[in-house]
């Protein structure tokens, strides 16, 4: 049979064509070494049409030998799958190929595990039917040690984790991981800790998933020594919230206030400015706090948080921050987007102080030479996985060293020390620039011929066509997101208020902000969908208080909140509340969303749409 | 009747009723004394009214003297005009009030005169109510001298112009002209050389306009002399224009470029260069040109051509110019506005060389001193009207100190010396910056606190919200234009092109550009209207020439061409082809027209589309 599943084998509907024909109640272990056998083969399959897949060619001459499978040959080996089967395979491939990869960043986010569900529910399906519907598992498992469990923590040797107890060979599962090769620092080891610090895993359905995988138990000598050492919460120093925070994401925590807080108060308190943490929060202890500044001649430069404030002058900017992420949720009405759902509250305003990074770049060694030929200053936050390795962004150098690029290394939040959601002791605060630049916990700056290496600076933070789903693209093509685009929305009222006839006004509210320092100008309002608009009052300050003096030209790095209060049209029983904003370089808001969609949800702009009702009988008040 | 009139008649239909009750054949003369006393109560009336006018207040005690009627005056009065009477008038104000206001920018901009038209016609119909439609001026005009002309120079006194021997009372015109109070200019003397320096006005419906208001002939001995002085064309000394340009306005001459000519190459060759211009060009003799410098703690400082060319080092820049009017037709369509009536032309990317703004102002005692009250540079064109007023223009002094502004005082267009259409012998050119801040035959150089306080600068370009009609629209409450935004275009297809079903594929060809030196990082084309994308390829140079380096961020001064080969869908008898451009700051084109649609016409960058016919039938080619 094994030459005749060389040439023949193709695909896994073959694969349960060939079970169905063998199967019978005690024919599992025959058929799960099959099954291996024919995943090997498979795989072989899938190696010779390699050389189909252009940028894998590097890979050499095709071998027999088993190639762990990084993300990028599983993909090609999916399509080169659905090219060769039948549409069973193909409606497979479209509808969870990309899943796979949509769960990559999706954990890095704290996302993707509702994909990967799926994505692990119709494999399991098919699984279920090699092993047959009526197949129950009454024979025991074999029980294993800890030493043989360690041995497989390869695709080759095969891919084992422990998990309470239970050995689960997962190797088959890897390739469908959400987080991708992540998955791999866990091999031939305990599971339970990296579950901890991917808090998203704490779903009945990944046990689900898990359970399948169940080839033994560990012996209880082993099971006795791995209890022995406590699994620790990485987000055990993670500060307390307040209640009010709607949590999109507990571990890491991300969360955003009510959308009318934001227009309540033109610097949002810091307790209500929303929370965007891709990593357990780091204690850090002021006192002992270093900042390595390094690429430049005079060699590293490690500042202490004393340093910082006493050896440079503390600036104060009032600038406002936004995920790039916010407004997500209007994207995912579209098509479903990766990432975490996010409001229109992912967007918040405070006052900073701190140093200037030009001064603290100075002081280490900057100048013109280095201009020649550096072009980037990289940020590594103290926050970091269990690998070790930390949150990473960079800007390009002109913004960091320009004297109107206001670039602080902010030790300071609304005029009290930085909160620990907010990068205490000292955080990278780049006006004008999306928040994820906008490092916190900052440990290190690296001036640089390079952008960051990290995950979030090459393949997370950037904006695609409507048109490029995660098959076709190419994380290369795009630059990452610094500068945001012209952005504004409604705050108040909520979409599907009710206004009583008798108010006999609408009062709307909201904010607008633009990236890149452009001073927003102009703020229309339609009560009809857009079809007439009206221009809104633009304030820089809370009411009642002076407004903030007029910003320099392109250092314009706060919002402005704005207001419009209309009469109810008579005949209207229903409002279409828009609103689009204006920079002073003219930027509109698109339209509409569905030509801005992008697979990662990013850069969410279109114009804010809330839909409100009018009660006409004043009866029903209460 | 004075008192009658003085407390009854508010209208001109009131007056018309009494006209009605009293005409006779030879009753002109005194209808006309009436006409004009009424129309003073009318006034009157008008001042009376004026207080309700906020802005007007500053007029202080009302008086029964004629004031000269501002355009502020004039605007309001019609106002309160309407508010005083039927529906007749109050349809008279919805249809004709704002017209003199787009008239006063729109002669400045070399339109206007269709406004202006209908305005006119109206009136005049009702004027000729009051002649009675029956009368005909058999009557000789009388005789006046230019002495008694000449008097007639205010609208205390009344406002008399001659032309060709006619002696004209536009008095009553002179609220309704486009060109607002610049008609004053020629009260009482010929209106000839006007006319010449603004050609709008030659065209038929203009003299139909004037020759309503004859009210005498000049003296033979006069008429004699005025003909001895021979007005010469303001236009002389324009050059030889390429006869493939589209021109919109002849003189001052404003022309654009077949469209397919721009993707063809993408150095637009200077004589396809769109041409904009507000004023006559200026013959300037290069040995005798000075450029002064002015508002620097050292004092003015005056330069020759050769000082710039040797004094200076020699930068050179490829840079993309657009009119703030680019599209401008796009927003006709939707609604009429004022201006020349752009296609998608009004836009080309040229190679400039010259010295560096920066330099110079250095040279001239620019320092940090400046910085602390400086806020601008203005401009100022050697071009200039009758009355000697140039064209300015100013750009904040950011920009034009910045090492990254990179804004020269270019002598060199694409490697020769600048053509007279484009500032011969300097011109300034400000890379990002819409084209009206790009000052031609550069005369002067003011570094000030102030914005230029040109018409150009301060009434014109710069846009509002759709909602914003002439009679809202204030125009200190928006920002001169400077930036542009994101834009795009389509240069082919034309739209309405036919693609025969056997050539299978279309080529999409255009032209992408951002202002503030934001490069162009996606060019997105639908076939569709916009219901599914594809991703243009970009370029940076000419076919088969070297892509020019990619720019260090925020200086992407020139545009991006761009290309799609696509199938024709195969069901599809007509494709809408769109195209939207996102530059690095991942701004994005708007969807539609109509949202951005303002009164000037301005920053018309809506996605843009073209239909294009299918043909099926092979036979019918030819």
């Amino acid at each position: 049979m094994g030459m005749w599943v060389m040439s023949h084998v193709r695909s896994l509907t073959d694969l349960n064509f060939i079970v169905t024909l063998s199967h019978s109640r005690y024919a599992l272990p025959r058929l799960r070494a099959w099954s291996r056998q024919l995943h090997s083969c498979l795989h072989i399959n899938a190696m010779l049409l390699l050389r189909r897949c252009h940028s894998l060619t590097r890979f050499g001459p095709v071998s027999i030998q088993r190639h762990p499978v990084a993300p990028a040959v599983a993909s090609c080996a999916a399509r080169l799958w659905s090219n060769s089967s039948g549409d069973d395979q193909r409606s497979y491939q479209r509808a969870h190929s990309p899943s796979w990869r949509h769960g990559l960043a999706g954990l890095l986010a704290g996302t993707g595990a509702v994909l990967a569900y799926g994505l692990h529910k119709h494999k399991a399906e098919q699984v279920d039917t090699i092993r047959t519907p009526t197949l129950e598992t009454t024979l025991p498992f074999p029980i294993f040690s800890q030493e043989e469990v360690t041995k497989h923590r390869s695709l080759e040797d095969g891919v084992w984790v422990t998990y309470q107890g239970g050995v689960y060979d997962i190797t088959e599962f890897v390739a469908m991981h959400p987080g991708g090769d992540k998955i791999m620092l866990a091999a031939g080891g305990a599971i339970e800790p990296f579950w901890a610090l991917y808090a998203v895993h704490n779903q009945e359905h990944v046990l689900e998933i898990l359970s399948e995988y169940k080839v033994g138990e560990l012996s209880a000598e082993d099971l006795k020594k791995q209890q022995a050492v406590k699994s620790s919460d990485p987000y055990s120093s993670d500060p307390e919230r307040h209640p009010v925070l709607h949590i999109n994401n507990l571990k890491p925590f991300n969360a955003e206030p009510p959308p009318e807080i934001l227009s309540d108060s033109y610097i949002t308190p810091s307790a209500f400015f929303f929370k965007r943490n891709h990593l357990p929060v780091p204690p850090v202890d002021p006192a002992s706090y270093q900042l390595h500044v390094e690429g430049l001649p005079g060699g590293a430069l490690t500042l202490s948080l004393e340093d910082l404030k006493t050896k440079f002058p503390k600036h104060t900017v009032t600038a406002t921050l936004q995920c790039a992420g916010n407004r997500r949720s209007e994207m995912n009405t579209v098509k479903q987007v990766k990432g975490l759902n996010w409001g229109i509250a992912a967007i918040s305003n405070a006052t900073w102080s701190g140093a200037n990074l030009r001064d603290v770049l100075m002081a280490a060694g900057y100048g013109p030479d280095v201009a020649q030929w550096a072009r980037h200053v990289q940020f590594e936050g103290l926050d970091h996985d269990v690998t070790g390795s930390t949150y990473g962004a960079s800007i390009p150098l002109n913004k960091a060293v320009s004297e109107e690029g206001d670039v602080l290394l902010a030790y300071e939040m609304n005029g009290k020390e930085l909160p620990a959601d907010h990068g205490f002791p000292v955080r990278v605060v780049v006006p004008g620039t999306v928040g994820a630049r906008n490092v916190k916990w900052l440990g290190k700056i690296i001036v640089s011929s390079e952008e960051s290496s990290s995950h979030w600076q090459q393949n997370d933070y950037k904006g695609f066509s409507p048109g490029t789903d995660w098959d076709t693209v190419d994380f290369k093509s795009a630059p990452a997101i610094q500068e945001l685009p012209i952005q504004s929305a409604i705050t108040t009222p909520a979409d599907g208020a009710v206004v009583d006839r008798s108010e006999e006004e609408v009062i709307v509210k909201g904010y607008a902000w633009s990236g890149g320092g452009r001073e927003v100008v102009r703020v229309d309002v339609s009560l009809d969908g857009g079809k007439t608009w009206q221009v809104a009052q633009l304030r820089t300050s809370d009411k009642g208080q002076a407004a903030e003096p007029s910003p320099p030209p392109g250092r314009a790095w706060a919002w402005k909140l704005w207001e419009v209060t209309a009469p109810l049209p008579p005949e209207a029983q229903e409002l279409e509340i828009v609103c689009k904003a204006v920079d002073n370089s003219y930027n509109m808001q698109p339209d509409t969303v569905p030509p801005i969609w992008n697979l990662r949800g990013v850069l969410s702009n279109a114009w804010h749409r809330v839909n409100v009702k009018i009660r006409e009988d004043e009866d029903e008040e209460e």
